[in-house]
Formats: C-alpha cells, structure tokens, sequence
C-alpha cells in the first residue's frame, strides 16, 4: 500500500482513527519474517512440533464426514460441539462452565474488541495492568477510555494500588487482566492477589475481565485457582486456542454468564456474524483425540527450555544492572534496562545487527516503559534464542561504550 | 444462555448497545434448522453442490504442503498469495486491482463493521438503501450514525432522491449500495444510475461503499460495470467468498487505495489481529485450479431454477394485489403486500405452518417494511421452495379471509 498517497477522506475519518497507526509489533512481523533475523518479537506459537500426520488425519475427517456443515454459516453463538469440549476441559482446571455459558470468538483478540464496545463510551474509565498486552491496548483504545493503570510486580498486578484508586472513587467500567505467564512481563498473580482482587471487584461492583490464553503452558508451577473460578458471578473469563492449538484457527472464547453474554453476542454477530465453521469443527475433533496432550506437551517441554536459555543468555550477556521477570509458564521474558536506554530507538540497531524484540513503550497507554522490552523465547530453536539475546547484549554494551565516551568527552 | 436473570452489570454498558438485542434474522436461523421448516429466511448456500472429494483434495494439499503456515498467525492485510488472485478474478470482471489495494476481511461482515469504526462518530449521517442489508445495519448501529435512506425501484437505488438531499444540504460520511441483485430487494443498480451515482459521489467528495458479494451469481443478465470500475479513486469496493465459494470459510476482502486502506487495516486489526491462514490458503488453492468455476457454474444454475420456481409460486399461490421484484441474479425475493398485511406479527403464524422468512421491517432503519417480506430461495430445493411459497400464500388467504369477516361483521 502506498502510504505517501494524499488522503482524500481526511476530514471524514471518525474520532477514534486518531490513535490507529501501524504499531511497532505490526512492523516487526514484516521484519521477522526475514530468515536472517533472530526474532525475539512475535508471540507465535512454535506449530512446528504439531505432527502434519495428526492435522491431517482431523481435517481429513472433518472434510469427510461434515463437508456441508464446514463449509455453510453457523450460528454467532459456534458450534454446540466445540462448546462442550471445551466447557469439559475448563472443567479439568477447576473453572466452572456450560456450554451455555461460552460464546466462540474469533481469536482472543475479538473478544477483547467485544469487550470494549459493550462496556466502553469515550471517556470512561477503565483499569488495566501497566505494563499490558498491546492488542488489548488497540482493542479498547478504539473505544476512546481514559485509563487506570495499576503496576505489576513479581506476584502480578499490586491490588493494594487498585484498591486504594477505587476508594479515592475511582470507578473503571472493568478491571483487565492477564493472570498468568503474563503478556508482556511474564509475571502469575498470586493466589492472595487473586483473592484480593476479585473481593475487592465484587464490592464495588465492577468485573474482572480475566484473559488467560497461557494457562496450560506451566513448566515447573502449579496450578493457582482461576478468578473465574473463585467468584463465577462478577468475572468474565477470555481464553483462546492459538497457544495450545493453533493461531491459525482464530477461534477464541469467552466463559460469562447469560445477561452479558447476550449483549456480547449481538455486538459480536453485528461484526462478523459468525465464527467460521470449518476452524471450529477442526478445533473440536482436534480436541476429541487424547493425542492433542501430547502435543501440547511436547510445546510445553520445548518453550521450557527456551526460557532456560534466555534466561541464561540474559545473565551472560546482558549488563549487571539490567533486571528481567522470571516465567514459569507462556512465551515472554520482560526485562528492565538502567533508566538512559531508549529502546524504542534502539530497535532499528538491533534489526540491523539481526534481531528483533519489541519495545517496552507498546505495552503501556501513556507511552512509559522506554527502558523496558519484552523478549518472546517461544519460536526460535534454542541456539537461535541464545545468539538473539547475544546481539542485543553486544548493542547494549556498545551503547553504554557510546554513552561513556560522550560523558568523559 | 439464561436471558430471564437480572444483569448486574446493567448500568455499566456503553450507550451503543442499546440497540443490540437478538435480531428477527438471528431468531430464525434457529428456526430454520429444523427440518419440517422450509426456510426461505437465510440467505445460505447451497454448499451441498461443491463436491467432497474436490474440498478434500484442497485442505489435503494445504495440510500437506503448507502446515506450518497455516496453523500460525498472519499479517493483518492477508496472504499475499490469496490477495494476487483475487486481483486477477477481479481484473476479469473489469474491475482493476492489485494486491496492494486488497486487504482480506473475516466475511464480508467485518469489512461493514470496520468501515463504520473507521467514519462513524455519532451523530454522524450516513447514506443507506431503504431496504438494506439488515447486517450492515447493525454493523453500522452500533457506531451510532444517523441515517439518511434513499429508496429503491426497480434500477436500484434511486440517484435523484440522494441527488436532491446532498444539495439540500445533507452531507452523508459514505454511500453504501449493493449494485448486484439486492439484499433483500433483488434488483439491480443500472448503469445509467451508476454513473449517475458515481458522478454525484465525486461531485461532494463522499466514498461510495460499493457491497457486491452476488456479482457472480448473474442468472440472465449481462454484467454491469462496477463502479469500482467506473471511479477507482471514490469508491471502496467490498466483496466476499461466502457465496461464490463458500460461507464457512469467513472470507471477504475490501479494494481500496493506500490511505483510507492503511486506517482500515490499523482498526481490523486491532478487532481481531488477523485472519484464518488456514482457511485463506484453502480459498487461495481452491481458486486456483478451474474445477472451481464449474462449480460455480453448477451452483448459478440451481440457483437460476429455484428463482424460476419461487416466481412460478408467487404467480400461483400469492394474492393478485400483492408484488414481487425480478432477481437477474443472486439469492432473493422481495414482496410487498397490501398495506394492511404486518409480515412481523404474521411470522409466528408462518412457523406454526411450517415456512419461514425474513419480515421486511428488518431492513430498514426506521422499521418501515411491515407489509414487506424477503424470500430466500437459495437453499431448499425447488419442490421445497415451491411449497414454502404455497404454504405462505395460504397463510395470506387465510389472513384475508379473517379480515374480511371482521370488517363484515
């Protein structure tokens, strides 16, 4: 598309148009797709270790057996069947769920786009993690809020902040959050966090959107209750497939309870009317066959030793006085840099010197987080995680080198 | 879902989902599914004529050949392989594209969303047919426009009545119009009215949305320019694989040009990331070997012989004083009874004796249409839409009878 073009409508666009532009993860999608690059950017799940054999053998029966309903429209609401498999496997992590209370999605990320059209008018207030998951970001930003962002440290979102907010009368229209292995820092809520913010939530009145697509890539933690679980009445819960099954599909969902749920709905099917048939018919004999643990394992064990190895690269070749989060599950590592890095300017450097990560400064929506950035382990094979994390250690020490030669010049 | 319990978030939602509530449309796909019902409601295809071992030929070459692809996330814009054929299907038909001027869609629906995301402030007006497609209708709702309908005849939307309004002084943000065989009126836009219309667009610098999912479908008639074709630099051409391959595969796609393409692709994305790779690299290998056109060929003559049955029962079975338009293409008729008939309070009736169809009133803004009815003859086969449209014209009689013994009495 040719950008430099003089726009003919720019005095039609609505508001909300101000603030969509191409992000820096947008842009570092194109770049990542150059083999050359070690891209420690995208979150993309590693489908590579998904036997072709199994994929074939599910759409092969699919294609076989429902040719007709794969390919027709379906209801906005999807498919009985996959909502009952996955209401089963909820089940499985203690979170309460009929089919009757799941609405497929197209991706995670819709749901996070339904989410701000039915709570959002422009202005409202609403509460977020800072640093958060830039697509829930764009999602509501579409949506003009004002926000609340509540910090993160190592046991999650500090609760005690949001309480204190809400007791001074602020009051956000919901309360977002990613509880585990959380995109971008990395960090679990605690169980006590957890406790305390769905109280504190249920005493004023306000839901928790709990988005939770990493939950079932633990490595070496157990299992924390989910909110949804803890207080099913005042917590609507987001999860999606692209993680443990493939991004590819786009099927997503969202666990709430029927008011709601009739309202996300409609605000849904005036969108794309419904989720496609075919994804969600593989999907679910996908997840008939016992064979999808063992996949899911598989992916489990291998972005387990990535995150060893970034983690080990990151305290061989990253300065003393950087700091990083410690997953136990999901795809990220978060790291805090001394307070004089840029990284936002930095990345076009590091795509020179082939790598490629993204800049704390997306994550927040006041533009903080300049001496921040989030390193995806999830993709690249082990060695390739190990030498990205070199050269963005080598720029970082070039940096300082500069930065001292400047100070003693 | 429960839709009876109390909603605790009911003062927490945004002003626009006031009018979100579930549709006529939706009610009776529900409907419709049941078998003794013959549904001339939805608009489906008849996906039953693609045959299985050509579906299955397809997804097998993908699975084997492209699995890593298409079980990972893609760019926003889509595959650039889909996009390129696309511009060259499109090129046929005499409308100019390149790749770089499509963006790939979740269904034709999402591409209606985002243009209201994109131009909607509310308040603002925009330009519809009067009837409309009842999804772009609440596709745009929910961004809260105002609306200025313009009526049709049988040569379409009629330009003079928009022609007055715009220099009256009204200045809509788009025109939106479906040339092709109408949803739901089934007439068809002439090329004098599109030129007229393109004319009158470039005139007040209004974009004129051009919605042309049934180009393809064309019965009798000969192709009419699109005004795509007519004025590239004013006019953002949406069209859709849902009825020409297949619904299940959520494909639609926008043509436009570089600067308003670039707004529109930031707000798609930001509502669901991207679309299935898997299900483009089907559509993209379907289309790509010609088997694909006769089965297009073998669905337009179907299609062509249950429109002929359903006029054949409308001149058999409907009352004298009632009309119907003349679909050259495309999946619907559309019939206006005597004033006094209401297609809305009638439909439970239709039910009870085993018919379904769209009530008029669907398709307007306002709730004009109340004596007006969309038939679908798209899906049934002819002997089932014959008997639809006999059952529904006894249903009128019926209804004659009762009035006339009322007024009598």
């Amino acid at each position: 598309m040719d950008e430099s073009a003089a726009d003919p409508y720019v005095d039609l666009y609505a508001r909300r148009t101000a603030g969509m532009t191409a992000s820096d993860v947008r842009a570092l999608f194109a770049v990542a797709s150059r083999p050359e690059v070690v891209s420690l950017a995208g979150g993309m799940p590693f489908v590579q270790a998904i036997p072709t054999e199994h994929m074939l053998a599910v759409v092969t029966k699919v294609m076989t057996e429902q040719k007709d309903l794969a390919l027709q429209y379906g209801g906005g609401v999807g498919q009985l069947t996959l909502r009952e498999r996955l209401a089963a496997l909820l089940l499985e992590e203690g979170i309460p769920a009929t089919a009757e209370q799941i609405v497929i999605t197209a991706g995670g990320q819709q749901a996070l786009d339904v989410i701000g059209k039915i709570f959002i008018d422009p202005g409202d207030l609403i509460a977020v993690e800072a640093p958060s998951y830039v697509g829930a970001l764009s999602a509501f930003s579409a949506y003009e809020p004002s926000w609340l962002q509540v910090p993160l440290d190592d046991e999650g979102m500090i609760v005690d902040v949001l309480d204190e907010a809400l007791r001074s009368g602020q009051r956000p229209k919901f309360i977002y959050t990613i509880p585990n292995f959380h995109n971008p820092a990395g960090v679990t809520l605690s169980y006590t966090r957890r406790q305390q913010l769905v109280a504190l939530a249920a005493e004023f009145g306000i839901p928790v959107i709990e988005d939770d697509p990493y939950r079932k890539l633990r490595f070496d933690a157990e299992p924390i209750p989910a909110m949804r679980s803890l207080d099913p009445d005042n917590v609507i819960y987001l999860s999606s497939l692209s993680k443990v099954v493939a991004a590819g599909l786009r099927i997503g969902y969202v666990v709430a309870d029927g008011p709601v749920l009739q309202r996300f709905l409609a605000a849904k099917e005036a969108a794309d009317l419904c989720p496609s048939n075919l994804t969600q018919l593989i999907a679910q004999e996908y997840l008939s066959d016992e064979r999808w643990r063992q996949n899911l394992q598989t992916l489990v064990n291998i972005y387990r030793l990535r995150r060893d190895t970034c983690e080990a690269a990151l305290e061989e070749f990253f300065p003393a006085d950087a700091r990083w989060t410690h997953p136990s599950g999901g795809f990220y590592s978060w790291v805090t840099l001394p307070a004089h890095f840029d990284t936002s300017r930095m990345l076009a450097e590091a795509v020179e010197r082939l790598v490629a990560y993204v800049p704390g400064s997306a994550f927040y929506a006041d533009g903080r987080g300049r001496n921040q950035l989030r390193l995806a382990y999830c993709y690249p094979p082990e060695e390739r995680v190990r030498e990205g994390v070199r050269r963005l250690g080598e720029l970082l020490a070039d940096e300082e080198l500069a930065r001292a030669k400047v100070t003693s010049a």
